[in-house]
């Protein structure tokens, strides 16, 4: 612990808040601040995200009774000063590492992390089921969801304002304003935010309302809302009727989200009344280093860094898969005027920063609106164009229904590209892509590549975007290739794999990510005397039947590996395959993520543990082999 | 054809409407209505919305010029008119029956039919799909989406809207408002719309908008949306910035989605314009048959009727799944407080309609709102209720991120009834629920169950409801069971099957909807001297491992069967369990949904055409036993 948290390292819960005077608090929030810095540029982490949403923290945390208050955070990356503030602080060096603090919040990880969320837009509906349960119970806490800009343009967000507006149930949103998601904000509702900023904030305004609330008895909360109603509407009398308010919200704001007094008195006002409130917060992300404040897309999850430096290291190492999809996908629209590509609100992370740059006219940045990107996909192909859809694994889980219902039923030619795919590393269970080769195998219509490594994804990706048949689906790892594979390249054909390597006593068959394990699995059993074939699959769907069929009879034994779960997966369609083709009886393993949700550490720390590395490819090979052996012998 | 559709049977394409009157296009619309009531209750099918689209769709083909000029429909429910004017008059006794008209609009059944759609808040990212495809490739055509105030208030089309306003693309929305989706409609939305009409309409508006935008030249369209923009304001002057302008839209209205005149000028203007515009048409879901227009949700989908006697037949027959669940749901409510019922705008089509009358303050209606609920119930159940939450197999998909990221990472005790699961029948391939067993299955902490008849879906309600462990779902399709099965009743218990039958030829394993089937080939088998043993499963996940493979050794041979796909089914765990545990040399048959989409139909014809009745069981059985026996003899 640094010298600088002589309060912070008081806290262990936010009701320790309670006793420290305005000037205490101000202190607080500057050691949280310093913390953030002096942590986060130890380990790396999510980082202008949390500078925004220190003030804000720490003023709802002083204004609540907290438990059995209940804060609700969306997209638990803005949460690093909420952990500090419930004594989680001197364990900040573990953060993201194995066996360490989440990046996230977890309900395991602390009592106080109510809700969990990795993905943006679900803590509005999340906390409307608490404040309904309380209600339902009969027990009287306040609560509170805290979301952001791009996370409210979620559908989902959407949908539940429509709700917990006509429910006219006792909560409130808090809206960190800071125009941002990882990306600039995009979207309609992004030009309208922009407009409530222009309003004059409520400097001053909570002195005002304080005085006259806090002198009313309580069962006059909601005369009381009325009243402060008025006041807000004669700070801003040119402005009738927010979209909040039509929403059934009472708008509060705008507010600056780095002044703690005026935060303080406003969420000290607002904790007294009862109904749908909404708070909107102003923030600057990064707010207090001046180089993140500049780029905030820059400094939202960082590297190790030198704080007086300024300076991150930069990345050197082999391509990354995700700018082998970026730089193919320019390629491919160099070629062709009908290539459009779409992202939701990840512009960085799925490698179209540059393609948006160079081609701007044929780039859609949609916002966190996953649902959306599909349908809008599935029109611009039905409409003639040649739709590049770029979506994590993960995040392309909220266009499920879109892509059966509105892609698949209708075979529209809409191409997936489905970066993070297989086990992420530090963002841990709610950003594995651990399920895409089972959401999307089972539809029809549906074709499923992955890419042994970037120079065949490559290859995929140009393949793709000539692919007229229907809908297909290319999902790849995060990070870079392991390039020891043997060079030797074939085109790559709808259905068809590749040898990589031919024996006679097992038949690996692995996708995409795992190829590598197989091969270098290989060449220890090899050193052992026993001969694998490698095929790598390249097509989950429609799989290389007559080549896994050929090689299953030759080898007489089979082992399958992937990146995915077990259900659902590329290993169980090898082996209903298998017996289908009445060659059941041959020894098959699969190899695949467990049925649990895998925790967050470094990606070659998670494969072993999930047993997909090469020692445990060797160990299932050496028992199939053995479980063989004695029954010829 | 009746004598009546003098005019409608001379047009094949909306351009013919091009040459009629006013006085005949009122005539044409008086046609129409005549036919869907005379079609409609000789067929059966989606009724008062058909009514409600009447002068709507008349209007817009006459004012549009169709082709190239495109219409998108939301919900094709709405669209009968639609098909009527588009040439499909004279096959309308065919519609919903096996090959015949689809109940919804499908790409391959017309070119005109551009984007088919049974799930609701489709139709903005389509269209603005298509309007974007069009301003890349260079052509002029107009683009307009129809959507209902139900489907308006999904995430889809919010994040939609959002993208659509900030892009500016030219483009018109038509919002079919009628107060309804299935059931009246609900939300904070619902009561802002209604307070827009309660403005002035704007009856007359037209004809002085027209004099003054049509004398433009084209390049002026912007000055005349201006203009226009002024004038709805000098109808409407109190309210300024409705929301749709705020996201960006030119907002029209709101106009009398009946008064065909004023629709045509409306249309006829809006066509000229350009840039992102919505119109607000009023109109009435059953419009013109009097008993439909007084209770619209009855009259929402019919069976054939008495047009005269305006009655339909009462539903007789056994108790169906729907019902069973809804009184079962009852039942646990009285029991435990902390029950709670949540629908997302089907609470007839759930059975929870009796629950919203007898315990109203514990059922949630959240409207078509999937991803809400879903997350809402996880809110409800980390706050320390119980909640139910029915949603049918086909809408669940909407909230797959949702179960995953919010119910099944936390491990929430939400309790999942989907309803219509399997083979729905009339409504089609975007009804069907054929995916939930693999989407569910995949997910970590999900259990799984299906019950084989309406009694044991009332213990498996009972069950769940006292089921805290985490997340469960129960599946089980459209209608009611098969009540031939022994009436023997063991209580339901976590991952375990019940054995109906033994024998020693065969192991037939069934899953809820096949566990009658699979009964049936039994009596069928016993009469050839093939004896199966036939297990219920009960739960798909997860299996009963010890059951199954004990009667599997015993047997040696083994069939199962499940209405869902196969990839990622049921089927495909029993091999894979079967081949973990050295048993996969045991001939093995999985019979399950085909890996394409099903058709329109009744669940009879689909089921045997995809080898889901007993026929296919014997014959599976017989190939799977003989298949055997040479080898032993």
């Amino acid at each position: 612990m640094d010298d600088n948290s002589t309060l912070l390292s008081q806290i262990v819960q936010p009701t320790d808040l309670h006793r420290f005077s305005l000037k205490e608090l101000q202190e607080v929030a500057r050691e949280v601040r310093a913390a953030i810095l002096d942590r986060v540029s130890k380990t790396g982490g999510h980082f202008s995200s949390n500078l925004g949403t220190v003030e804000l923290t720490v003023a709802l945390y002083a204004a609540y009774h907290i438990p059995p208050d209940k804060v609700i955070w969306d997209t638990g990356h803005q949460a690093y000063p909420h952990k500090m503030l419930t004594g989680r602080l001197d364990r900040f060096d573990t953060l993201r590492k194995h066996g360490g603090l989440s990046g996230f919040l977890r309900r395991e990880e602390h009592e106080l992390d109510l809700f969990g969320a990795g993905h943006a837009g679900t803590a509005i509906s999340a906390a409307l089921g608490f404040a309904v349960a309380r209600d339902r119970l009969g027990t009287e806490e306040k609560v509170v969801a805290v979301t952001g800009d791009a996370a409210i343009a979620s559908g989902m967000s959407w949908e539940a304002l429509n709700h917990g507006g006509d429910m006219r149930t006792d909560m409130t949103v808090v809206l960190n304003d800071n125009r941002m998601s990882i990306a600039p904000n995009v979207g309609a509702l992004t030009t309208y935010l922009q407009r409530l900023r222009a309003r004059p904030t409520l400097q001053g305004l909570a002195q005002r309302a304080k005085s006259v609330v806090e002198r009313l008895p309580s069962p006059m909360t909601r005369v009381a809302a009325g009243l402060r109603h008025g006041i807000t509407h004669y700070f801003a009398p040119e402005e009738t009727g927010t979209i909040f308010e039509e929403m059934g919200w009472e708008y509060i704001g705008p507010v600056d989200g780095h002044d703690l007094p005026t935060l303080l008195e406003i969420f000290r006002n607002v904790r007294e009344l009862s109904g749908p409130t909404f708070v909107h917060a102003l923030t600057v992300k990064g707010k207090g280093y001046d180089v993140a404040e500049e780029d905030a897309r820059k400094w939202h999850g960082v590297v190790p860094f030198d704080v007086g430096a300024c300076e991150m290291a930069k990345a050197v190492g082999p391509v990354t898969y995700t700018q082998a999809f970026g730089e193919a996908a320019i390629e491919c629209a160099e070629e062709d005027e009908r290539i459009v590509a779409i992202t939701a609100a990840m512009p960085d992370g799925t490698g179209l920063t540059k393609f948006s740059k160079q081609i701007p006219e044929r780039y859609y940045d949609v916002g966190i609106a996953e649902q959306h990107a599909v349908t809008f996909a599935a029109g611009l192909a039905a409409g003639g164009l040649r739709p590049l859809c770029a979506i994590y694994s993960t995040f392309l889980q909220r266009g499920f229904d879109q892509v059966l219902h509105d892609v698949c039923i209708q075979n529209l030619p809409v191409r997936f590209f489905m970066d993070r795919a297989g086990l992420v590393g530090d963002d841990g269970p709610t950003h594995h892509g651990a399920f895409d080769l089972s959401y999307m195998m089972c539809l029809p219509n549906m074709v499923v590549a992955a890419p042994r490594d970037t120079t065949e994804l490559r290859q995929m990706v140009h393949f793709a975007a000539g692919y007229d048949e229907g809908p297909i689906a290319v999902r790849y790892p995060r990070g870079a290739s392991d390039d020891r594979l043997p060079e030797s390249r074939t085109p790559v054909a709808l259905g068809r794999s590749e040898v990589l390597r031919e024996g006679d006593d097992i038949l690996v068959v692995a996708l995409g990510s795992m190829v590598s394990v197989a091969w270098e699995a290989a060449q220890i059993l090899a050193a052992e005397g026993i001969e694998a074939t490698v095929l790598n699959a390249r097509f989950a769907k429609p799989l290389d039947g007559d080549a896994i069929l050929r090689h299953a009879s030759a080898c007489g034994r089979v082992l399958t590996i992937e990146e995915n779960v077990r259900t659902g997966g590329f290993g169980q369609q090898v082996l209903d395959l298998l017996t289908t083709e009445g060659l059941g009886a041959i020894p098959c393993r699969v190899l695949a993520l467990p049925d649990r949700f895998v925790e967050h550490g470094t990606q070659p720390i998670l494969r072993s543990e999930c047993g997909l590395d090469a020692q445990s490819v060797v160990t299932a090979a050496r028992s199939l082999v053995g479980q063989r052996l004695p029954r010829k012998a």
